[in-house]
């Protein structure tokens, strides 16, 4: 993994791909998947995702203000399924049983899922305040970000020079996921 | 298009796809493109969308509490592109500029884009004003909502069946796509 600089965080996120999000607090820590994250800004960079307020989760932040998120590959599928699948809250092994194993990011401590080609350290920002509550949705500072220099040099991603194993995943609906395809170059545009 | 029940309508962005985002008020209409949106619930169904306050679609959008997400395609590439370069501020012929054709919702008339494979009417939720000033997030729900049989049938998107130029586009960074690509079922998970 190689350090992001953070102006070009945003485009761990720009293409849509599943996420895995990662908390801590007080010495217990959970990591759960989520389709729905985006990036908010550039610079600095921000991003928002929805963490329903019934998971460990969504505990575990609101408790400590901080989480990771991380993106996952194809090969990582079944993690990811039984990441998504699995509750924190029944289920006390789950990243055991999910054979997830995670690094403490340096900054915050939330957990950076290991196997996953980008890994970015958050801080909740306070207009979550605002959008937490009703929509579940958690607006955060992004202050530490790592890619797979595989996949992701130069500020952006170039999955076409790598295994097909490390292309990112796109949940479609029940377990059934997409990987990101072949790159699309556009025309440019003339502004004047 | 078919009409698509609307607590599957969050299928049509959990692959996270870049979009267009359409806008009218007082007769004057808009389309923009945007990579930063995705699904906020399932059911009724609301979404999140960037869009930076010095756009006209963002103008639009204020003034009249709708808009439109519609998703293009590879086909559509080059209209994409040129939807997010120009400004409908500076060209007030953007649309035919850009190639758009529209056909303009029922319910609150914003225009839904021709040859997407997915297009949803939306109203601005009330949270928005809490966020849109700080971080350009619009929230609105989803009140109509349809997609191409071709690609998305039974709830759910079907890439696999129809042809390439008709999949989603992801944008990476400066008018670099991917397509969706590849499906990649995972294993089911035994909760007990």
């Amino acid at each position: 993994m190689r350090t992001v600089e953070l102006k070009y965080a945003y485009r761990l996120l720009n293409h849509g791909p599943t996420v895995l999000v990662g908390s801590v607090h007080a010495g217990r820590s959970n990591v759960m998947a989520a389709a729905w994250a985006m990036p908010l800004d550039f610079d600095t960079p921000k991003i928002a995702v929805v963490v329903d307020k019934s998971t460990l989760t969504r505990e575990l932040i609101d408790a400590s203000g901080v989480l990771s998120l991380c993106v996952p590959t194809v090969a990582m599928k079944d993690l990811v399924m039984a990441a998504g699948s699995l509750s924190g809250k029944n289920c006390p092994d789950k990243l055991s049983r999910c054979k997830i194993t995670t690094q403490a990011a340096t900054q915050t401590g939330v957990p950076l899922v290991d196997g996953c080609i980008a890994q970015m350290e958050c801080r909740v920002l306070p207009a979550t305040a605002h959008v937490a509550g009703p929509h579940d949705l958690i607006l955060a500072e992004v202050i530490g970000a790592w890619a797979d220099e595989r996949v992701f040099s130069e500020g952006r991603w170039h999955f076409e020079n790598a295994a097909p194993e490390l292309r990112s995943l796109h949940h479609v609906a029940g377990g059934h996921f997409y990987a990101i395809g072949e790159t699309v170059p556009a025309l440019p545009v003339a502004k004047a």
